[in-house]
C-alpha cells in the first residue's frame, strides 16, 4: 500500500462517526418515512414535517444521503425522494436499523473509552455514561435505553440464526439438554420446539435470579413438563448428567483463559459420548478476507461496550480450544456468506464436538 | 444500486465507529511507536509494554489493522510489526492523529444526540456531556479536553492553508485590512507577515474578551504598531473604514441567514471599491463527488457538535449569497484535490469579491 493509499483510508476511518450518525439521524427524524409516503418534499417541507429546527440542518444532512445515492435531489424543484433507500424491502431496512440502533445505544458514545477499557479490563464507558460496574448484561437490568436496544437485536438474531443453527445439530430422541447460559429460556423453547421427541427434557443453566421469568415462559408456551431451570455460575460448577449441551451467544464473551473454563466445565457436565453444539460468530481463517466484518465490529464491541474482554475467534482456534478441553470435533462449519443478507455484521459458525472418554 | 449494494453500504456505515475507535486506541495505546522502534513483540509483550490489562486484548484491537495492511502478523514466531503504517511518513501521521483525535474528543460522544440537535438547534450533546449551553467555541473555554483537541487542529489547519490563502488573495500596499472574527489575532499577524508594506494596518474584530490575549500577542511578535484589536460582534455591527476584510474559518459555522447578515456588514465596513477575501470549506458542485468528504463530515459535525447548525456549502452557493449582499465576485476558486493530503477532509475554497457601489 502507497503511502497516500494508507491516508486515504484514514480518512475513510475519521469519517465513519460522522457518516454513521448522519444515516441513523436521517431515519431517527422519519424524513425516509416521510419521503416514501410523499416523495417530492423540499428540505423546508421536510423540516416542518419531521420537527426540525430549520431547513438549513434537513439540507445538510442529505448531502450524504444524495451523494451516497440514497435519496435524490431534484435541482429543478429542489424535491428530495428516496432512491437507492426506495429499493430496498422495508423488512429488510428495519433489520439494518436495529442493527444501527445497538451499535448508536450500546456503543458510540461508550467506545470513546475504548482504551482505558484495554488497559482495565472493564468497560470504562458504562460506568463513566450510566455509573455501571458491571457488562453490559448487567446494565441491562438498571437501563431502558440498554435494555430496549439490545433485546430488540438479540431476539431478532436469535430468530435469523436459529433454524440454521437446530438444522444442522443431532439431538438424539429422549436426550437430556443443557442449554448453558440459556438466559430466560428461549433458547430452550427453541430447543423443543425444533428437536421434539419421547422424552426429550431441555434445561436451561444460568444465573439464579432469572429463574422466575425462565419458569414464566415455559409455562406460557405450554412447555412446563419438558423444560426446566438450574441457578448457578458456568465458572463455578456446571450441573452433571447431561447427553447434549448448547452453548449459543455465549463463548464470542470471553478471553481464552475463561472459554477453556467453560469448556471444561461443560466437559464434566457430559456423559461419556454426550455433544456440545457451540453457536458462536467466528473471524475469518485469513484474516485479511474483506467480506467478513466480525474484526471491524466485535473487538471493540465486547472490550469497550460489552464485556471488558472477549471476542470472537478463528473456527480453528475454537477447534484447538475443544480438542484442549478434552472434546473430539466432529462438525466446524461456518455460514455461507451468500445466505447472510448483505447488511448483517455477524458470520456464525457451528462446532460440534464429543466427549469421547 | 441494487438493494444488496445499499445493504453492503450500510454495513459499511455501521462498522465505521468501532473502526474508528480500533484504530484510534491502537495509537493512543502507544502499539505503533512501540513497534516502530521494536518490530516482532507479540501480544503478550505489547500488553506488557503498553499497560494493557491482558495479551488477549490487543490481539483483538490488532485484527483489524491486520486486516488492514496497516499492521504485519508473522504467524509462525506470533510477531507484529508495521507494514503499511510504516512507509507513511510520521509527521503525515501526525497530522492524521490529530484529526482524529478532534473526531474523538469533540464529536465522537456528542453525535449521540444529533437528532436532537437538528431539531432544537442546539447542540444536546455538549450539554449532556459537558453541561455547556453553548458552542463548542465558549466550551472550549470552560474544559481542557475540548480546547487542547481543537487548539490543536486549529493551529495546524491554519499553518497548512494560510500559506496558500496569502498567496491567492491581493493586499493593495497600505491598505487598511480588517480580520473579521479575528479570534486572539493569528490571523493579522499572519497577515502582516506575508502581506508586509509601508502603512499596512490590521486589525483584529472580535468579541472583547479575546482583546488582552490579542493584544499581547501582537506585542510578542513586536508588531503593535501595525496590528490592532476592536471588541464586537458580528451579528451587531461591524466596524466600518476599511479597504480589505478577511473572513476565514467563519462562514461555515452558520446558516444562510447569518451568512448573509454578515456577508451585508462586512460590505457595510468596507469603503468603496474594497475587497473581501474569504477561505471556507466547499462542498463540490457535483454532491456526488467521492473524491471530496465535507458532506462525510461537516453537516454532522457542525449541527451536533460545534454550532447547532451551519455547514459548508457549494462554490457557487457563496458566489450567489456575495452577490445578494451587494458585492462583485471577482475569484472563485477551489484547492486542487491533489495539492491536499489524501487524510485531510477539509476541501477549501477562496471567495474574493468588491465592494462597487
Amino acid at each position: 500500500m502507497t503511502s497516500d493509499a494508507t491516508l486515504a483510508r484514514l480518512r475513510e476511518y475519521m469519517v465513519g462517526p460522522s457518516r454513521f450518525m448522519t444515516l441513523v439521524s436521517v431515519f431517527e427524524l422519519g424524513i425516509v418515512d416521510t419521503l416514501r409516503a410523499t416523495p417530492g418534499q423540499t428540505a423546508a417541507q421536510l423540516a416542518e414535517t419531521v420537527g426540525a429546527a430549520k431547513p438549513d440542518a434537513v439540507e445538510q444532512l442529505l448531502f450524504l444521503l444524495v451523494k451516497e445515492g440514497f435519496i435524490a435531489y431534484d435541482e429543478t424543484t429542489g424535491g428530495y425522494s428516496l432512491d437507492a433507500l426506495g429499493q430496498v424491502a422495508e423488512k429488510d431496512l428495519d433489520r439494518a436499523l436495529r442493527y444501527m440502533n445497538l451499535i448508536k445505544v450500546t456503543a458510540l458514545r461508550q467506545l470513546f473509552y475504548l482504551t482505558e477499557s484495554v488497559k482495565t479490563g472493564t468497560i470504562v464507558g458504562l460506568k463513566e455514561l450510566y455509573g455501571a460496574d458491571g457488562t453490559l448484561y448487567d446494565a441491562v437490568d438498571d437501563n431502558e435505553d440498554l435494555n430496549d436496544s439490545w433485546l430488540t437485536l438479540m431476539n431478532q438474531v436469535t430468530a435469523n440464526i436459529d433454524p440454521w443453527f437446530f438444522a444442522n445439530i443431532d439431538v438424539p430422541a429422549g436426550s437430556q439438554v443443557l442449554d448453558v447460559a440459556g438466559n430466560t429460556g428461549l433458547g430452550a423453547i427453541h430447543t423443543y420446539r425444533h428437536k421434539q421427541s419421547p422424552g426429550l427434557k431441555v434445561t436451561t443453566f444460568d444465573l439464579p435470579h432469572k429463574e422466575t421469568e425462565a419458569l414464566a415462559n415455559f409455562k406460557a408456551e405450554g412447555l412446563e413438563e419438558h423444560l426446566s431451570f438450574i441457578g448457578g455460575n458456568v465458572f463455578a460448577e456446571i450441573p452433571k448428567g447431561f447427553d447434549v449441551a448448547l452453548i449459543k451467544h455465549f463463548l464470542d464473551m470471553f478471553d481464552k483463559d475463561d472459554v477453556l473454563t467453560i469448556l471444561k466445565g461443560v466437559h464434566k457436565s457430559l456423559n461419556v459420548g454426550g455433544e456440545v453444539h457451540i453457536l458462536v460468530p467466528v473471524y475469518p481463517e485469513d484474516i485479511t478476507d474483506t467480506d467478513n466484518y466480525n474484526v471491524d465490529f466485535f473487538p471493540a464491541f465486547f472490550i469497550g461496550a460489552a464485556m471488558g474482554q472477549g471476542g470472537p475467534q478463528k473456527l480453528s482456534v475454537y477447534q484447538a480450544w475443544l480438542e484442549e478441553a478434552g472434546f473430539k470435533v466432529t462438525k466446524a462449519i461456518t455460514k455461507d456468506a451468500a445466505e447472510i443478507p448483505r447488511d448483517v455484521i455477524p458470520v456464525q459458525a457451528i462446532l460440534s464436538a464429543t466427549k469421547v472418554a
